[in-house]
């Protein structure tokens, strides 16, 4: 074996190292001013790699319009469209500030987010709460349903929440999802196990800190109505595990896939905070009634943070059911995305298993080499957008991450190991 | 085809169509004197088919001196067997009074009983509520932490999930039940889906009709402690479904199947009220740490009411993760014991389906000519007591029905056919 594969091995031995021993904990809900102290005025965080207004797709420029009312930057979705065309807001991706978001993945001054600690290495990440199903801004919904959603978390919702995460000592993730795994759930397309768990976990605390009965019920019902109500946590979670592995001279382990519905970003440890980018895909999936591929955004959103860790596309044999929902094929057959998962990872999670499987853990660590090596791309499981602002999610599928990232990639990564 | 071979076809659909046409919904938690009229005073309800004292086994009698206790028959555990052995209680099957109960399932007029209405038929089936794990009566626990829970169980919890499921319409099981197919569960020895879709239906109303916050966080943690909270409410839908299946005159189809630690009991549509009996097996099973089956009871218990409409051992497909917990070897291969009830049955669920075996419904509706030609007994998923009073669970394993009680089940129908 050569020097310089040797010093892959080890450099990725660190990196999964690390990664597998996160311990992620739900800690707190707090503003983002709070939680993020270099998100200033007008600034907007976006998913996804960099991308300015011009290039922005139909439901990201909706839900930009969208945030700009919600914290009082523009009087109406005009005039915000108006003023961001003019540059009245300075556009970054959340990656950039220890966060993420599903979808447009919007995150500004005045919203609550969700804080994870990661115990094993000290960082902390944040992500929104999850807004529901249907008209939602992340699907780049923006009326006034979608707006008085945002504000009724904020003002009500978000510091329920952290009232009762802080009576405690957090709700740690990992064992969550590990359960999570034995109900059915890959923590991308189908949270309903690990909602469930979530709800148990946080609501006994909830009730001993609420303020009002009704108010209670309504925050209850709100968690109880949403089988996604988990997602925006698994993200969170996954940002919090992955950051640690950033930054780890020759490692070739993917630390973050990022799609901002223009171009889709990787991350590799080895080359630090360079994003390598390619146009998105289009998922290929299932529509609801009434809409069809023509009405499709392509794939958006900072939830492929998920498919990072592990779950997602690769812990689809975890989730028979939701190969029909995404239109991944027969249900019997699911475990064959996690197989083929497998070819391009570094392990398997020992601590998240697949009791169908015998217990396999997750396939984990995306390797560069062994996706270009394979020409196999990882498997995303992912919500399908409307194409046009304020319209909102239409389907659910299955995409696979561009090649290109990653040949580009590795041509990075040789040079910053002397090889041309 | 014979003319009875005709009748009986004609007779088994009719009970099959009852069976998978029955709409149970959860509608209210009250005293079981008040659900049951013709329950009385010192009259004690107990799993399986009509047993008396002389006959229990350790678990049942450590949980009748318990009851007794409980509802002030007798000032302490020993008084209380002393009575039992006078006669001073009157032991009758919960099967006989609409209601069914897990492991030594004591039902007495001051616990209060979860009703569960079939709303296609009309009629109401009861059950207590779950008491948790570990040292419990279901399984024989007796001591001062087990009649305390009760007490808490009949003037705080009961009344607190009754206020809340009569402010509304009821929690509809079926499809409850349906989702917790696509979520690991079978419904006997895993419950953690059904669980959370329970708490996340009931905890709206819990906190709406709450008559303070600190009962109500105690009330929602218990819940949220107990994996197996939703068994009590899948065997009181069971037996609500099952019961408009009784008495169809030809039929060959099982309605109860029950065991009282002693014997087991299976009752058949076309014979009507009459059990069956023959001596309870010993399950093969997985102890916890500290015990082995030395410690073990036979198998006792109104819940193999589960597997008589299609879920526990039935639905192991479903629930690969519990093949573990019961020692039914690899857990993938669960779905084995799923194709095997089929040759069992006379069709499968449409609305209770699996997802891993492509959405194929979970095998319906026991034939005992079929049990008797092929030999096959039912499995059956089963939490294991120890043999003596007062200790409680030590291990869940996987049990056969006996074949006898369906060799003399069939050749009393067949004198109903005038068949020697």
């Amino acid at each position: 074996m050569s020097d310089i594969a040797r010093r892959i091995d080890a450099a990725n031995d660190e990196a999964l190292r690390r990664m597998l021993s996160g311990e992620p904990v739900l800690v707190d809900v707090i503003p983002a001013a709070e939680a993020i102290p270099t998100l200033k005025d007008r600034m907007i965080l976006h998913a996804g790699p960099p991308v300015e207004w011009a290039d922005m797709c139909g439901p990201m420029r909706g839900a930009v319009a969208g945030i700009a009312v919600f914290e009082g930057w523009a009087p109406d979705l005009e005039s915000a469209a108006r003023l961001a065309g003019e540059g009245a807001f300075d556009f970054r991706p959340n990656h950039h500030f220890d966060a993420v978001g599903p979808m447009t993945g919007m995150t500004t001054i005045g919203q609550p987010v969700m804080v994870v600690e990661n115990r094993a290495f000290g960082n902390r990440a944040y992500c929104t709460i999850n807004e529901g199903l249907g008209k939602v801004m992340r699907f780049g919904g923006n009326d006034a349903e979608v707006l008085d959603r945002l504000r009724w978390l904020r003002d009500d919702f978000g510091p329920a929440m952290g009232r009762a995460l802080r009576a405690g000592d957090g709700i740690p993730l990992k064992s969550l999802v590990a359960r999570g795994l034995t109900m059915g759930d890959e923590m991308h397309q189908r949270n309903v196990g690990c909602t469930g768990l979530m709800l148990r976990a946080l609501s006994p605390a909830m009730a001993e800190t609420a303020r009002d009965l009704t108010a209670l019920s309504k925050a209850l019902a709100f968690i109880g109505g949403n089988d996604q109500f988990f997602l925006n946590i698994a993200m969170v979670m996954g940002k919090a595990i992955m950051d640690p592995v950033r930054g780890i001279e020759a490692s070739t382990i993917v630390t973050a896939m990022s799609r901002n519905g223009t171009e889709f970003g990787i991350r590799v440890s080895g080359t630090g905070d360079a994003w390598f980018t390619a146009p998105v895909e289009m998922p290929e999936g299932l529509y609801f009634p009434g809409f069809t591929e023509a009405d499709a955004n392509p794939d958006m959103g900072d939830s492929t943070i998920v498919e990072t860790i592990g779950l997602g596309g690769f812990a689809m044999g975890a989730a028979p059911a939701v190969a029909g929902f995404v239109g991944a094929g027969n249900a019997s057959e699911a475990a064959n995305f996690t197989r083929a998962m497998a070819e391009i990872t570094l392990g398997q999670n020992p601590e998240w298993t697949i009791p169908a499987l015998d217990y396999q853990g997750v396939p984990s660590g995306i390797d560069i080499r062994r996706v270009v090596e394979t020409g196999l791309a990882p498997t995303i499981n992912t919500g399908i957008a409307h194409r046009e602002p304020g319209i909102g999610q239409v389907g659910a599928g299955v995409v696979r991450a561009p090649l290109a990232c990653f040949q580009e990639a590795l041509k990075a990564f040789a040079k910053t190991q002397g090889v041309a």
